[in-house]
């Protein structure tokens, strides 16, 4: 293990800000009120980050009056010792094991808009909100009309600050140095579920919290884009796709390289057809990423990487958009897809990811994760975007 | 890490069992159809493991017509490579990436049904589908009135078949011998934060492939019923809870037991005044555990343990429900509280854990994982009950 950077920390009073922003932005749009259950807009407002389970944790933020945070009772004192209701910026309500919470929500709405239940209009609900309390919300105040708060906390969130990249580029140059690990170790005779495990332990000895996914491709695996590890065993002549990620302080790790085995033997060496698709996607990959500027449509850099892959005829082969955004989510706003017209805005982060895919051949993949600067792309990723030939014994 | 016991693997045909008593239940229900997103109840009917993410993954099950599982292209391998699908129980049906998945649901269901989308009228939804779905869901299929599949789902998932019950016992077992070295080893002078990081180091090396929660609430944190393992270093003559768990094969372990450590000083042993509360505790938890046999109500064990805490005046100080189901799912049907009225079947399997908690002071918790038998109470859990009165230097 690498001996651990300074990790910063969200100052609390910035909780404070983005619920101000948020309010703000919902009153906008028109909304009553936010209604943000536990997951990563939670997080992003609150600091706090409580377990998902079934019963309610639901921070209220009606467009005017003030922000409460209901918690089970059992769970009040985690939920008081949050950044955002030790700074004073959210009220605390709990609710006993036989109380219905949805009805406490209603309640709360109806005080603060100073309305009845009966007249409650416009809710905006967090995307990741379990159906089991959306469907409960319907019930109860069936005068309203729910709709997603993706459009309002997706935007907010797609913008990081100066801490919230340090954590991006921390959590990405300890993805690189397991890569770095990985690519350098043994490799033919394993399988890609004992590569997989080994790539979960080096992410969480290099800081990270959770180690999310890890997908080893090998061989004909390397052309399912989201393959699962397997009991296959890695044998010499053949690519990996590396594609593994987690998270550290919160914030996202996202890298995919290539690797090729040759277990020694210069007779196994990557053939002239693979040699050929790898460089069409290290273009793809590059020229995308440095398309990323601030007013480009997010639909652009994604047309940028498809019209390269197209030209050599794997148009077809590139199944996938070629990127998400990254943060508090693995993959969140913007979305690097055909359609999406929305400009990039300096502080936007997000991975740049073309893929070309024979399937029962093989495929390959090369992801960054880039952050939009003033003027022009910030690589956060630093390993090198090489194919990288190993002996891998 | 201790010689691994042989783990049961469901067998395939199981899955197209489950399916088509899903489907039949649905029907009696008078839904048209079941909508299941990623999560427990997907894993249940399907043997699918999917990453839950912002692409849709759904299992539609019309209550006439074939099963269909919907996944993003790029996921199309590992989806038709799940038990269901590889036993021809579920279509598949993929997606691409600049397609509206809902709207593939909405045809899929109008097609199986023999009707058009507008006159689709009660669809079951999974409890843990995100909202973001669920209000797509609404938008493209505006005739349906959507509900909870809870009362579908968790009903069948809630009688455990030998297998599951085989996988919870080895979780259990393994949650034993966890519980069984951090009573044993050093504890004073460490903080919760690192005792919790050794739980889950010693859950994932006993065969756990999640080590999903860890809480070590010493001295006064141990009255917070969900506290998150801290900063906090922990002293003799105090009390610690120590509730861990995680998933083994798919199902959950849950145990808490209480440890005191006295710093190897006699004087630092239990207090009359604990000594008392903990026996009020334990014969709780053997009272309501002695109780479970088929027929009774849930809310009766419930009621059970909190007379015991009730009548020594410690009621107040019992703020949660007896006990959560368990299974594929760390809390699920059924629930030990009042006012679930619902009978205790064979082959249900829940946890019994009252708790008592004098705020800032101390509290104390005892939880086994049981499992309701032809006759009466199965135990998993097989590590002693005890106050576990140890040095811990």
């Amino acid at each position: 293990m690498s001996e651990a950077p300074e990790r910063p920390t969200i100052p609390p009073a910035r909780f404070g800000e983005r619920i101000e922003r948020a309010r703000a932005a919902a009153g906008r749009a028109g909304f009553d009120a936010l209604l943000v259950g536990v997951g990563p807009d939670l997080e992003y407002l609150t600091g706090y980050r409580a377990m998902p389970l079934e019963r309610l944790t639901m921070l209220v933020v009606p467009t005017a009056g003030p922000a409460t945070l209901i918690a089970p009772r059992l769970e009040l004192t985690p939920a008081r010792g949050c950044p955002a209701a030790r700074g004073g910026f959210v009220e605390l309500a709990g609710w006993e094991e036989t109380d219905d919470a949805i009805a406490l929500v209603a309640e709360l709405l109806a005080r603060a808009l100073d309305r009845s239940v009966g007249s409650i209009d416009r809710l905006a609900v967090s995307d990741r909100l379990w159906a089991m309390h959306v469907l409960r919300l319907i019930d109860r105040i069936p005068s309203a009309r729910l709709e997603s708060a993706g459009p309002v906390l997706g935007r907010l969130r797609s913008i990081k600050d100066a801490d919230e990249i340090e954590l991006l580029r921390l959590a990405a140059a300890a993805a690189d140095r397991v890569v770095a690990r990985i690519a350098s170790g043994r490799l033919v005779g394993r399988t890609e579920a004992d590569v997989a495990r080994e790539v979960r332990e080096r992410l969480l000895a290099e800081g990270h919290e959770l180690a999310e996914f890890s997908i080893v491709g090998s061989g004909p695996n390397s052309a399912s884009p989201h393959h699962e590890a397997s009991g296959r065993v890695i044998q010499p002549g053949e690519p990996i796709v590396l594609d593994i990620g987690g998270s550290l302080g919160g914030y996202g790790s996202d890298i995919t390289r290539m690797v090729w085995v040759t277990g020694g033997d210069p007779a196994k060496g990557p053939d002239e057809a693979f040699l050929h698709l790898f460089g069409v996607l290290r273009t793809a990959q590059a020229r995308a990423t440095a398309a990323v500027r601030p007013g480009i449509a997010c639909e652009a850099i994604d047309a940028t990487a498809r019209s390269i892959i197209d030209a050599e005829g794997y148009g077809e082969r590139f199944m996938h958009r070629t990127g998400h955004g990254i943060g508090l989510e693995g993959h969140e706003d913007p979305y690097l897809v055909a359609g999406n017209r929305d400009p990039l805005q300096p502080g936007m982060a997000f991975s740049v990811e073309p893929g070309i895919y024979l399937e029962g051949r093989y495929g390959a993949r090369l992801e960054d994760i880039v952050v939009c600067g003033p003027d022009g792309p910030i690589v956060l990723n630093r390993a090198p975007l090489d194919l990288l030939i190993v002996d891998g014994v």
